[in-house]
């Protein structure tokens, strides 16, 4: 086991009707506040109005910056920031998903820098300060609603990049699972992909001591992937599948199941490059590339993928050899994938293949990817190719 | 699944050579601490010195007070607030285990309240302010380096009492596992027998609706289990098994596990009568009482007693009926504490049984006692009855 350290400061407050608690929450951090949002089903739900009206009991002031968009932009944090500093607000608060959680975090630290606030993400800065951030949470997914990440999109250039500092924790999440029953079934889709994607990250280390962990991840993503069945099944409003689902995709990224361990991200690199290219959902890269990141490196530590098949995937270890078994959890992966709707490949996605070389070259800008096994240029275009069709 | 709060903020520094760091982190609260230990194993392995240099380096001033018992006393605790008020103490570093961890809470919380410190445990007045706790961890068992829980026994009339209050939490905790290898085995038997009952108590709930909460406490059960049956097969130097069980204390206690669900708790208060009376270690006083709690709940919400007996300990679920496969799962923990050590009954520890009625009487002091099921003074003395041998 790797020694670590472990501290996730974020009070998460959970369950039926807590949205109306985001007023005396924030009035305990700020007066002033950024309220920052898509404009789209939060408007329209009439969360807005809700949160607005706790807010004002609570004698907060608000400015609004609404318009955010999935992987979101630099131009609009851009917005955000020269927002804050013109009427000097103290505090943002994040209504959606993590989109927007991602845009506040990185307003949160422009506001405090007088340079490009794409500084950090390019990695000319590290980010040490922040204005607080809070969230009231609309789609699971991300789990940014209790991470240190935050991730954007530079559209001069469709660079996708991140900044991964303890300042911009929330300090407070807000998290209703009735809030996620409207949610269109490709969005819930990509969230559970996205969350079953940031366990397996981390799962997928060649780190061999980590029973623990190895239990809680495992634990975990088949209980993210019972849930999902129960939701795509017709229990759109069941509250209790929406309820683990929401909670499960906060745990999957809040660290506590990479303790001890190294984890990879290489997969989450390579889907970036797909997502900044063609503007696919994060999560909807993840379920194409993983599958086939795991056929590339099968020959690479080969039982730990075989117990992925066998723990999560109920594929019986004991008469197979490791490969079989691990090509067979691949299978059932992309199975579920699709079960609930999302792509497995370039060809299911409608994407160009022509484009993968670029690809490739773009996702070592910053050198080899990955540490499960190290990945160049070559191994990137192969994972690629695997994912084609 | 219930509405929850789960908040910890607690920096767990964990591995090898962690202690080293606690010099700088303590100064980074304050410059004058009082120095809370045993005066036992700390002292002879060095450790202490380690500290005080650490401590010594970073420009930290300490008063020692040591001598504290397992079940730690009221007036110890009394000491060491009359300590830090003398000194103007700003700080509290525990060295050792949960009974110095507890002692520590109570001397933080007494620090600032004018009257006697056991109001807070009699329950006569609620714990808003305390100093600052931290922890250099050398026993697994209790959790108490990230939880709200300090467990302090009043030698005047035996009794047990807790607080369980925000402002105790420690502030950082260190846990290097290298610290453990040189436990007695029962010491390491009795932190077992405390973690899986932490969990335990959590994982007999009547909500019905966790399913991702009850994968982590299995998972993190059957961790606890094979890590245990490694250091007691002469892996007591086993630094990864030592890891697991250190981290899994922490875990099993910090609330991580409880979130969505009701717990029970009322084997800790009917084993707090045992340790009390007795003078038996808490993790004895368990591995005698939770076997007989869940034989005698047999009826009750089988279907969850059988589902620990086939995901924890492995009994197969298909074909027994729920109570034949719940009791095998008592047979099968009985075994694993018996084989490491632990008495299972007032037989094995050589108690009287003649004081039976008398505990049954003091255990519902504030009135009947669990959540799974409410038990009144005759189910408590059925629980002991069955105990018994």
């Amino acid at each position: 086991m790797q020694n670590f350290e472990y501290y996730n400061r974020t009070k998460i407050i959970f369950g039926k009707g807590t949205e109306d608690q985001v007023g005396s929450e924030t009035a305990q951090y700020a007066k002033r506040i950024l309220l920052h949002h898509s404009g789209g089903s939060a408007v329209r739900s009439g969360l807005l109005d809700k949160i607005k009206a706790s807010l004002k009991k609570a004698g907060v002031e608000w400015v609004e910056l609404d318009g955010v968009k999935p992987n979101p932009r630099l131009s609009k944090v851009h917005e955000g920031v020269a927002l804050c500093k013109k009427e000097k607000l103290e505090f943002i608060l994040a209504v959606g998903g993590g989109s927007v959680i991602d845009s506040a975090k990185a307003i949160a630290i422009g506001a405090l820098y007088d340079g490009d606030v794409w500084d950090f993400y390019d990695r000319k800065k590290t980010a040490t300060q922040a204005l607080p951030v809070a969230t009231v949470l609309t789609i699971p997914a991300a789990g940014s609603e209790s991470s240190v990440s935050s991730v954007i999109t530079n559209e001069q250039g469709s660079l996708k990049q991140s900044v991964n500092e303890e300042c911009i924790r929330p300090v407070f999440s807000i998290l209703n699972p009735e809030l996620t029953y409207s949610l269109p079934n490709y969005q819930t889709a990509c969230g559970v992909a996205d969350m079953l994607a940031h366990i397996m990250e981390r799962y997928f280390t060649k780190e061999p001591h980590v029973e623990l962990t190895d239990e809680l991840c495992e634990g975990a993503m088949r209980a993210i992937i019972r849930s999902a069945r129960r939701i795509f099944s017709g229990g759109e409003k069941d509250y209790n599948a929406r309820a683990e689902i929401m909670w499960a995709g906060s745990l999957a990224h809040n660290n506590l199941l990479s303790t001890g361990r190294i984890a990879d991200w290489a997969s989450h690199a390579i889907g970036h490059e797909l997502s900044a290219l063609f503007d696919l959902a994060h999560g909807a890269s993840l379920s194409i590339v993983f599958p086939a990141w795991i056929t590339y490196n099968i020959k690479e530590n080969t039982p730990r993928l075989a117990r992925f098949a066998a723990k999560v995937w109920g594929v019986d270890g004991a008469f197979y050899d490791y490969e079989q078994a691990a090509l067979e959890g691949v299978f059932r992966l992309k199975n579920f994938f699709h079960s609930i709707g999302l792509p497995v490949s370039f060809a299911d996605a409608k994407l160009d293949t022509g484009r993968i070389p670029e690809m490739a070259k773009r996702a070592v800008k910053f050198g080899p990817i990955g540490n499960y096994r190290k990945l160049g240029e070559k191994d990137i275009e192969g994972i690629y190719r695997l994912a084609a069709e």
